[in-house]
């Protein structure tokens, strides 16, 4: 697969979903790897997909990097313990938050300034619904941010490591010191994770009927409620600070909301839902779109399929003959249909010309 | 077209989006339509595209069914009128809500028992993030749901015909009682809306370097904080009972996470957090998947693809000759990344062999 950035051998320690995933990755690439983990079971199923060699003591070759891809709570002790185990190697962490264990390591009595100089802590923003290494797959970084989070006293050359890191594993790196990381992932990460299981668990006991009426919009919003709770109290907890701030704020909005809806023809009522409502408008208008383009950028082409084996592949060849490119695409449904709607992103000096092309070639365009 | 339910003439009054779209869906099956708007341009526009022809009281032929698709906050005053000045004609409204239009209707002195029985409360749950004439579309309503709202007084003719134009605009008809729907939508809709919109104000003044890195998961949950603020005032406030029940709900357990968060090393607070998460799966899992049926019940097949002209569609065409039915398609990326990941969902007996026929034909499958 060509040259990495990285040398070997590299030693993964916790081989659930993300450290097999890296296992795999780097294997791919040619890379020694060597693999760990606390359950034999985890560490024996890493092995037998491919993810590396299970790590010997004493009789395994010394890593040069180490990755600590361990659950949050134990990750600052097992970074402690793989500094003092391999004195020459780099060691990192991927968990999802950063302050809390840098402060654990920087207060840890067992580690000196040079053990310290030798840690880098880094993120990479990637996952799947499922968990385990039996999910892993090496592409799990491909086009992912990779967050490093170099500390004052990072060593420049293992701070250079960690970045190769993600480099080799197809991620792109984005530099932030560990408390802008939390601040960052509390905004753009937890607070929707919470957001979505805060909105979802109303559903618990909503009526069939009113479920029946559910659109995309309720799907879209609560799709990430789905994830995996015991990954989540371990992040949530470990950046409870940060959370904390943007749910106050929060409550402040939801509070004064509430007291407008409690009387909706009271003076300035109107006027307070359309602050709610303008304000979320901006708020959504400054998140990036694909490729750091700004968001909407793109026009939309609706197209009305019938829901059949190679119907969406019949009309996505003809986007492709056409030679426009697709931006993105969304498939509209909703419960007890057959047939549906296809929403064609595309860059919008193109959109007259595909809605043409596909006109002519017979599909429904909606207009 | 082929027969339809409905007999014409159809008179619409409001040619925004749904007024205008339910006119051009009329007109293409053959039904005369008449157009009526209080805005000279709209009723114009809405004529020049296709939807019908101006209403001209007096000379115009007398409908059979008033569609009155007038904003939420003049919705009664406009079915009011329309029951007096056809007084043959059903009259149904679409607006979003319908307890506070059936309770303004039932006490308007200038209607009799007579008049209301031609009333029908109707909701279809369609819409564009775009408003206007311009942007309407006679497919708008196809494979949507459509709510039929008969009051106690209503006449059997009238709840047919309500329901035939719902039929005949491609939807699928829902019977509930007014109360029953403005509990059901404030769950399924307006809630969400406002948690999208409350999520998405806290964006206003994030720093860029966190925005960079927003994933899916943001982008999923504040997609309908970009929706038009105009129409969901009226639609917030009509609702305002119903809406603020829910939102009581959700300040409790915003309350009861925040005192955890606070004390995270506090007694139970991991529990607390399971919990959260826990009842957001157990209401997740509850939303009905597409054509009904449960949700999650679909095999992901995740493929690597150029981004290119082509691409998506060359992969897809491949799909179809697999034989293989695609009942979902995600495109994964992050921003400024030329790569990215296409998720197929398709029905789990069929996965194993998608994937094998694609690694066949050189497709990237993350395994």
């Amino acid at each position: 697969m060509g040259a990495t950035h990285l040398a070997g051998p590299v030693l993964v320690v916790g081989t659930g979903l993300l450290g097999t995933s890296i296992g795999l990755g780097l294997s791919r690439l040619g890379l020694s790897v060597l693999l760990s983990d606390t359950s034999p079971t985890a560490q024996q199923v890493a092995q037998d997909i491919g993810a590396g060699t299970i790590h010997v003591p004493g009789s395994s070759p010394e890593p040069t990097l180490v990755v600590v891809a361990a659950p949050p709570d134990v990750t600052a002790a097992t970074v402690s313990r793989a500094l003092r185990d391999h004195p020459a190697a780099t060691v990192v962490d991927i968990a999802s938050v950063k302050s809390s264990i840098l402060r654990a390591l920087q207060a840890d009595p067992e580690l000196g300034e040079a053990d310290l100089a030798r840690y880098v802590g880094t993120h990479p923003m990637a996952g799947r619904e499922k968990s385990g290494p039996a999910a892993a797959r090496g592409e799990l970084f491909t086009a992912m941010p990779w967050v490093i989070c170099a500390h004052a006293g990072s060593a420049q050359d293992s701070v250079r490591i960690a970045g190769s890191l993600a480099i080799d594993l197809g991620a792109t790196v984005h530099r932030l010191d560990a408390a802008d990381h939390d601040a960052a992932v509390a905004l753009v990460s937890h607070f929707p994770q919470i957001a979505s299981s805060l909105l979802a668990s109303r559903l618990m006991n909503a009526p069939a009927h009113a479920l029946a009426l559910a659109g995309n919009g309720l799907r879209d919003t609560t799709r990430i409620a789905a994830s995996d709770p015991r990954l989540w109290i371990q992040i949530l907890s470990h950046n409870a600070p940060e959370l904390v701030g943007i749910l106050h704020g929060l409550r402040e909005d939801l509070n004064r909301l509430i007291g407008t809806l409690e009387n909706p023809q009271g003076p300035g009522a109107l006027l307070d839902l359309a602050e709610l409502m303008g304000e979320g408008n901006a708020g959504q208008a400054r998140i990036p779109g694909k490729h750091g383009a700004p968001p909407q950028a793109f026009a939309v082409v609706t197209v009305i399929v019938d829901d059949k084996p190679g119907q969406i592949a019949r009309l996505l060849t003809d986007v492709g003959e056409v030679g426009v490119n697709l931006e993105d695409l969304r498939m509209e449904h909703s419960s007890g249909h057959q047939v549906g709607m296809v929403e064609l992103s595309v860059l919008p000096g193109r959109s007259v010309e595909l809605t043409e092309a596909l006109m002519e070639r017979s599909w429904k365009v909606v207009q």
